[in-house]
Formats: structure tokens, sequence, C-alpha cells
């Protein structure tokens, strides 16, 4: 009987994470809250109609903090009482710097979204989050942000992407110390390289369907085995690397 | 016959930094450009009085990319053709946040002056700094900014000065991956535990001299060994736990 909320849930795996879980019944899935920036696509107003009494889309924008805060209020009036269970912070962007990392003039805009969107969000939330039972929040990460691996991702010309991620994942990590004592498991969860816009197209590795079932295998585990971790998920079929891929999903920690 | 910039070199780390260069010989240490936001204070001034030909007050404001601009065009006419050899970007905040990260309000000031700041300026100055035969940029970092550390350094209640730290060791590697074939070193180096304003006062652990002495073994130390990694200082006496105390400080790389 989970509630859960997902930021950026308008497109890719946002929308495909809403999908899953309206999928599930709702003895599993309580209550659904899509909360997006702009208009709701038409995929988003589907699932609304299929089941009204679970899917609701909430506007919120992760950089203005009012809206977060009325969405939080009509969160909670729909909760009736009841707490939220799981926050999924998914909204962010990839930003590039095709001229090197001295050309990167959208740093400014990579913090705003994926790391100051995810703080307020979740400290708007926080109360909510307190009075549910789960006590999840995944700040939806990459293997891009570890610094450790910048090595090897340096192929991908976003550096602040990589930089703001990796701040994210600082956020994470302090979330996770301070609350664990109260249950909770703050996690910067590595979906797997996505067949997504903000991914790579045809390109990569996992259609959003998969990244998403596979990150809500993570997310609904019991315990707090994650808390303060980097997971990737786990993919059956990609525990070692498939031919001409580089990427492993295994279900292991990534390291900072 | 080294020439070297500090950003905010007005007191603490940086001017210890910029005095202990000024006391040595002029064939080791041709050129000091300490870059301070606001006036000079005192002790500079009379550094610059005792070597008017090798110190040099440059005015410099890191969250400002016109000042910083005004300041490349003073320090490329000081040099007179030459280049410069190693940039110190130590003008940094280390803000709290008393009531648990939730209440932390200070971010994205510290993102600004932490992050931004050492971005705006590295890149300003690295026409000169590939003129120059060093190519060593230091970023001062802190064990605070690592995040594999992020639990022993739970009792300091400065979630800002955390995540900006890792932001910035990120920012960090992807320079230090795309210059290193130009033979540049860019080092996210942690001076220690500094009884400085920004440090622990008379807590802490080591002077901001000794701090500058160690500091500059690692920035000048020939070859590319700590390009693109986060070394603490080696301080002799210091290389295991002292009496009541926990940290070490043992020229090893920290974690990220």
């Amino acid at each position: 009987m989970a509630s859960v909320l997902i930021t950026g849930a308008s497109r890719g795996l946002g929308l495909a994470l809403t999908r899953e879980l309206a999928s599930r019944p709702a003895s599993a899935v309580s209550k659904i809250f899509a909360a997006i920036r702009g208009d709701a696509p038409a995929a988003l107003n589907e699932l609304v109609q299929k089941s009204p009494d679970r899917v609701f889309v909430v506007k919120l924008d992760v950089t203005d903090q009012n809206s977060i805060k009325k969405a939080a209020v009509e969160v909670e009036t729909k909760l009736g009482g009841k707490g939220l269970d799981v926050l999924i912070n998914n909204a962010g962007v990839c930003q590039y710097a095709f001229n090197g990392v001295k050309s990167m003039d959208n740093l400014e805009e990579s913090f705003a979204i994926n790391v100051m969107g995810v703080h307020w969000t979740t400290r708007e939330f926080l109360p909510l989050l307190q009075k549910g039972t789960l006590k999840k929040v995944a700040n939806m990460s990459t293997t891009m942000g570890s610094i450790t691996l910048a090595r090897a991702a340096s192929a991908l010309p976003a550096p602040a992407y990589k930089i703001s991620k990796a701040a994210m994942n600082a956020l994470t990590v302090q979330y996770a110390l301070e609350y664990e004592k109260e249950g909770f498991s703050f996690i910067a969860l590595c979906p797997g390289w996505l067949k997504t816009d903000l991914g790579g197209g045809d390109m990569a590795d996992l259609t959003a369907e998969e990244g998403a079932k596979a990150s809500l295998d993570i997310i609904f585990k019991e315990g707090q085995e994650y808390n303060g971790q980097m997971p990737k998920v786990f993919v059956k079929g990609w525990e070692v690397p498939k031919e001409g891929k580089w990427n492993v999903y295994d279900g292991t920690n990534a390291p900072w």
C-alpha cells in the first residue's frame, strides 16, 4: 500500500516509473503522484484516466521553492492524513560542453536543477515522508557522477552533468547520515544507460521500462542496505559485459 | 623562477602561502600575485613593501567574471610575455547549517564561491598557465569534501561546505583529465585542519604556516603524480595520529 511521488514524470524514466507503478495492483501501490513542470502529455493523461483514484498529476517545478510548497500541500491533502512512502527525485538535466570543460557555461543551471531541486523537494516533502512507513528517497544518479570512474566516462562531453551529479551524490549522503536513525534510506540510484531523451536514444543499453522496473526493485527492497550508497540496478543478462557493450548492471554499489 | 597566483590571499591560508612564497629567494619564486576581493590588509601591504618587484596585489572577486578577466589582463601585463606557472585557487567559504541538512540555505552561495569561482578563475588564467613551465593548478580542498569519508566528518555541521567541495573535486578531475596531455597537474589539495578563521581556530591541528609550507611541497613536486588526485599534505610528526587528535597528514591521497 505504498504511496509514491515521482518528479520529472512527463517523459523518459519518470514516465516509465509512473506507468510501471500504475500497472501494479492497488494493494501494492496505493497512490502515485506524477509531478511535472509543464502540461501533462497524452501518455500521462491516459494513466490518470485508467486509474483516476490512484494516479494524480501534480504541478511541481523543482527550481521554484513556492511551486514545491504548493505541490506538498496538494499531496498532503490527497493523502488524507497518511504519510508519503517514497519520493523519487527523478527530474534532472544532462548538459553538454562540446569545446571542453573550459567552455562549460551551464554548470549553474545544472546545479539549480540537479542539486538544489533535489534538496528543496526533499526537505519540503520530509514531514510527509516521516509520517510514511517505507521512508525511501531515491535520487536518480549515474555512474557519470562518480569521480572515481571519471576517466572511464571521459568520452561523454557533459562536465556539468558529471559535476552536478557528484554534488547530488554528496547531498544524498548528507541526508542519509542524518536520517538513518529514523529508518530512512536515501539512495543515489543509478538506473542504467537508458533509451530516453536524456540518455542515449537507441544507442543506449536499456529501455526506460527496464530501467524503471530495476530501479523499483532497489527502492522497494526492505531494509536500509542502500542508505547512503550509489547502487547500480540489477538487470538479468547484464551481470557481465555483453558483446559490444561496456556497462554491467549487477546491482553492486558504484564508488564515489 | 616560478610565478604564482593565489586567490583569497588577504588572510588565513592564502596570506600564509603568499608570505611563505615571498620569503623564498627570487631565484626560486620570481613573481607572486596575491589576489584579493577587498582592500589589502596591513600584513599583505608589508610583504609588498619588502618585495615591490616580486609581490603584487591584484583585485579579483572569484564570483565576478569581469573582475577575473580584468585581473588576468593585469597579471599578463606584469608577466611581460612570460607565462604563469602556478595557480592556487584558495578563495573559499565554509558555511554552516546548525539545524540539520534540511535547514541548509547557503548551498547556492557555497557553489558560487567554491565551485563556480574555481571554474571561472581557472579558465580565465588557462592561456597564461599554458605559456608557463610548471603547469600546476591547486584547488584547495578538504577531506570534509570526501563523500567516502562523510560519516567520519558528520560532527561538522557544514553540509554546504562538504557538498560544494565534493563538486569542486569533481570539477578538478574534469580539468585534470582534459589537460594532463599538455603536462598539467590539477590537484584537489587538502592542506589540513588549520588554525584560521575558516578552519578551527586554536582547536585545529596545524598553523596556517605549516599548512602553507606542506601545500607548497606538493604543488612544487615535479611530475604529474598528483594530477586528478586529492592528496593530503605531509607534515613530519603527523604521520600517525597524535594523542587526542584524529587526523594524520601523511601525504597520501584521500578517497573521493
